[in-house]
């Protein structure tokens, strides 16, 4: 018997095809997707693989982390070359290397970088259409950007969580947020050491309305003192959001 | 009747899943689509498009211009909102504005500027992998430019053209042509007076070759004198290839 090694990808996927990370029996998803691929490298011995954190239906992911458990003997760049001749054209795993075995691609994640994307202009963009959500009006996004900073800190961010409740404690640290635009574009800069379920896109949703002008700057930081759901803007839509970094110690 | 009216259009498409820009029976093309959703605001009165050029399957277009006839009296940004909701998502209008009758999007064109993407990296972008030619390789762009330089100026494309001969001369003008990376990706960008049937992407094929070293950048100068297409690169694949820009006078 070979010995147990801890392997590490780093993998990108278009979420638009995709229900999500998380295997669930009749769907097609990230995990399951991955798990099949790699299980061909492992005599058909399944894995499973531990990602940094799920991903909901449709959302992206440029920088992912998952890692997995394996006895197979070959060599990193071997499997890196390996599991992408088996993975669809919308998963491409860009490195895998080994971690000490304690390494835990969720529990050992110190941020997590998200990033929602805004088309706005008045008309859309046939390329970026499944990597954007398309606003229309115009949105004043340093208006957006100040709003955003009310988020900034530790804070229990209930107001921007669904389906609350849903995990022992909604208070997370966001350690960056910002809001800029590049032409006819917004990005949405959310950093933190944890998410809620939806959190970047409720807050993504409330931000609009600020941009637009139906919210003020102040009533943002209102809405997340009030730690009610219904007080904040709609949850945007998932093709906008992207997770693009992890960062471990 | 109302009086006749030359409009024009400013348009983009995600080649992807068209056979092209030239209507064709039995095939979806964005020539059909456009007149077809055009046509819905002329009373039914169907409209000839007449785009800068034709892009074959696959190609995208991001600033493609077409201009056609009508006597619909609606304003022109009356008939962009309304073209638009009558569009497939992977076609956009993103201008409509009024024309001297004489002018002829195709005749009246100076100059084309075409981009080739190229993804250079040893794995694949799940985001970009149909809007750019994969080569796994590293490539010297910096030669692949130099050689370029040998195809600027007025000279006979025999040898970048397919099915030649599909023109009464191939002779044409680049006036600017260019190869620069940006991180894992390669624009080739060529601007001529004309393009012939595959020309770009027969271009790019070649250069590509340069970029691996199976060429030297004097063996470019060798290939256009030669007028013989057997002596080029490869036709590169649609997927890379853009309209960028059409100028007039």
């Amino acid at each position: 018997m070979n010995p147990v090694r801890n392997l590490v990808y780093l993998l990108a996927y278009d979420g638009t095809d995709f229900n999500g990370w998380q295997t669930q029996p009749g769907y097609r998803t990230v995990q399951e997707t991955l798990e099949t691929a790699t299980a061909t490298m492992t005599g058909g011995t399944r894995v499973r693989l531990n990602a940094s954190g799920r991903t909901d239906a449709g959302v992206h992911a440029v920088g992912q982390v998952a890692n997995f458990l394996t006895t197979a003997p070959y060599p990193c760049d071997a499997f890196l070359r390996a599991v992408n001749t088996r993975l669809p054209a919308d998963v491409v795993v860009h490195r895998v290397w080994e971690a000490a075995l304690p390494f835990d691609a969720n529990k050992d994640a110190k941020r997590k970088l998200y990033r929602y994307v805004i088309r706005n202009a008045p008309t859309a963009d046939p390329f970026l259409r499944k990597y954007s959500h398309h606003v229309k009006k115009k949105l004043d996004a340093a208006a957006m950007h100040r709003a955003a900073q009310h988020l900034r800190g530790r804070h229990d961010f209930h107001s921007f969580e669904t389906e609350w409740p849903n995990r022992l404690s909604s208070v997370r640290t966001i350690t960056h947020i910002a809001v800029n635009r590049f032409g006819d574009y917004l990005w949405l800069d959310v950093e933190a050491d944890g998410f809620l379920y939806n959190m970047v896109r409720a807050i993504a949703g409330t931000l609009i309305e600020v941009g637009r002008g139906q919210l003020t700057e102040s009533q943002v930081g209102e809405i997340l003192r009030a730690e009610d759901r219904s007080k904040a803007g709609d949850t945007a839509p998932a093709e906008g959001l992207f997770l693009i970094r992890v960062t471990y110690e």
